[in-house]
């Protein structure tokens, strides 16, 4: 009878634990942590290149500060009086459709378009003229404060040009950027998220695995948080009734 | 051999869910929520009294609006593009020890001195000596409005002794509001965690479910403000980095 | 200046909560559980009838057992070794597009046809017939075990018959039921969430709302699993790599 | 006034996001993940050395198969209809006490007892007898089927030692163990999340950080897990009723 759950991931017998095929005491102190997910997440060893682009990836998303909503979220779980991973999870609970989204979306968006054209400009001025009409919403274009180019863009997309990752998706999400310009007259910036999802589909990823590119990167910065949260935080933070919120329903009435 | 799961809860055959041994298409329009609560949480099912105290409890804790770390994180991960009942989770989340956690705590509490105790106001004067000597945090007690007394509690109380479920635990959990006001001069108010705590404890209740009691009360109100901002909240929330965050690390500096 | 946070829901000044601007000390003892919570979703008091309906339709889906993904998740998020309130949350999130999500895509599928539709059996011979043809899978409509028809959605239908809840959207549904039979020669089971998705939208409620009806039913449910769980269960609970996992996997090999 | 919030972290300014004081732009291509995740937590760049040890430790982690309850609970999270993200975070949720646990536990223990300790080897001893005699559980210590030496441990502590890191926790670790075996003429072996637990406090880390770096190690095993589920998985997972579970509740009866 076939088992109950099937999987290719890794293997432990009572003597070893094997991820994707390599025994985890060989591995250890031998890869990198980015050598050791590249190899959970693609099933073979990175090249030296490889490597380096993970490590890039990573370090370009690894904590955007206070603001965001997720480490908002996380700082009120640990407030209410909660344990480090139940705020790290809370987090992570709020990487949704514009937390994180666009870059899974954006490598969607990509390996539909590019994967197997061979006219890659011509695909870029024919989308981007439908983009404009349409007034398409694209993800991974777009910044509140960059109007020129995203600086981490521009230094990941010269890496993978460096490491021999540009290929079509990346030089399609740069074409699109340039396309729009020249149709619009203003630039609309290929963000961090979109270059993160150009480079990641060159290098072959299926783009489900989108998110989990800037989890994997985002969660030390959750942890800082959650620590800094346990440690120098505020007991139940709670919003100030009178400064903070605007109460807009049904008068007081009796029952 | 033994099946790997045990439960004393629901049995399911093809054509019958059992809760507790009754049949669910003979409790649908025969039992109101508060009765079919009940029967599962306590196995048999209650008498007129105990439903018309679990909708008082139900009821006096069904929402605070949007300031408790609960809703704030509850709305943050809708606001990064996220379904109802994971912004829903993110809110059960918050629930911890300062956050729901009082009336567990205080279960805990009057559950170890007073179920066995025949004289409760010679344990109270005790207790309160001790508790005012040594400084203890008693959980259920205190409030940071209601300094004379908590109006849900009364409330919650009168009908406890109407409904004749005012016994040890409530007797003691007044009595030692009083002695600490004797000792101290001043009113340590029992809040409505605490009177939750003492009722469900003379309703027989296991102390490690006191948290379960705060869940269920107040899910309609986490569910009322994820609607809310799903259909009429902001899309990605973000704290305002000049008015809001104050940064004390590191000043910036070259790699 | 605009205060950042708005709400019609609930009012927190010093003295007094407002529920939808009734007193919330005036709610407890005078409202059942339901009551309350249909002030909270709709804004306003509910009659008694719809007050009835609500009870019906919360008991209908209070508990599954211990079999669906929700349980599971959180069974094993106890034996993690957490506190009751991180398993429910773990339960909640597991109620994705295909455990409760039917609920909602119902309501949705209903309203979108049957609220401004005048002749709602002609549109259900008209659905049907391009339902079978295009082979959708309908939200609301297919049961396991149930072939003939579902006990729950009867016992909820009749009610609803009664209390005058059954109108355009309870009639689109149980028509639309039977003119699939007609085509297709066999029944496609109008299930309990497809019921319950009728008769809510027969109440006027928003689909969006839909997913809350089924977690405010369910909770009391994960909470007397996960309750169970931290009292009886089994701590660290894993699968058995032997009878239970299969690895289909690289073989090992050597680093 | 006093701002809402504050953070040693990152700081956020229109141009660029200061990571510990680095510009973020300038990290990226420069420091490897590891580089990064202790600039964050630590708040200075790492050596060469303590570069490899995180590299090492994060590794030591990675993932251990399908099993534990994190991944299942994971799995059926996804299997109920969700994203990717939404299923980690429920992955997350499951590391409690007895889930990397052990490794902030078994911190907080060497921290406590080492720190200060001149007589490394002295105490090592006091510590076990009592141990020993009061039958204590030690976090850090045991393991199902390792019962002579951890071969994840060696490696760790192996390198630890290269790369100068044995220092006073390791020793007191190592010493236990060893006093243990002494004294109960059987070994109670040192695990992976002992080991990491004494190096991670010989390289001046905080025990309350403790889960965070099984978190950190751990999160790219569970997106691997919910990429697969994703992609491979099952539709609503669900326990068998005849054969998985065993119901000990009340007989059916009439209501």
């Amino acid at each position: 009878m076939a088992k109950k759950w099937q999987t290719k991931i890794t293997l432990n017998t009572k003597e070893e634990t094997y991820i994707r095929g390599y025994p985890l005491t060989q591995m250890i102190g031998k890869l990198t942590f980015s050598e050791s997910i590249y190899l959970l997440l693609k099933g073979e060893l990175p090249t030296e290149n490889e490597k380096r682009m993970f490590d890039a990836i990573f370090t370009s998303v690894i904590d955007h500060g206070v603001a965001p909503p997720s480490v908002v979220a996380l700082r009120n779980v640990i407030s209410g009086g909660n344990q480090l991973h139940v705020g790290v999870a809370a987090g992570v609970l709020a990487f949704g459709e514009y937390h994180g989204g666009a870059l899974e979306d954006a490598m969607k968006f990509f390996q539909e378009y590019a994967k197997d054209e061979e006219d890659i400009y011509g695909l870029a001025e024919r989308i981007a003229k439908k983009a404009v009409e349409e007034k398409w919403r694209i993800s991974g274009y777009g910044h509140k404060f960059y109007k020129d180019f995203d600086p981490r863009s521009k230094k990941l997309l010269d890496l993978a040009k460096e490491l021999g990752f540009y290929g079509k998706h990346c030089e399609f999400a740069v074409s699109l950027e340039d396309a729009i310009e020249k149709i619009k007259g203003k630039k609309l910036v290929l963000n961090v998220d979109g270059a993160i999802a150009a480079i990641t589909s060159d290098m072959g990823f299926d783009y489900r695995l989108g998110k989990g590119f800037f989890i994997i990167g985002r969660i030390p910065g959750l942890v800082a948080h959650a620590f800094e949260e346990l440690t120098e935080g505020v007991i139940f933070r709670r919003l100030d009734e009178e400064t903070e919120i605007e109460y807009l329903g049904n008068p007081p009435r009796e029952l």
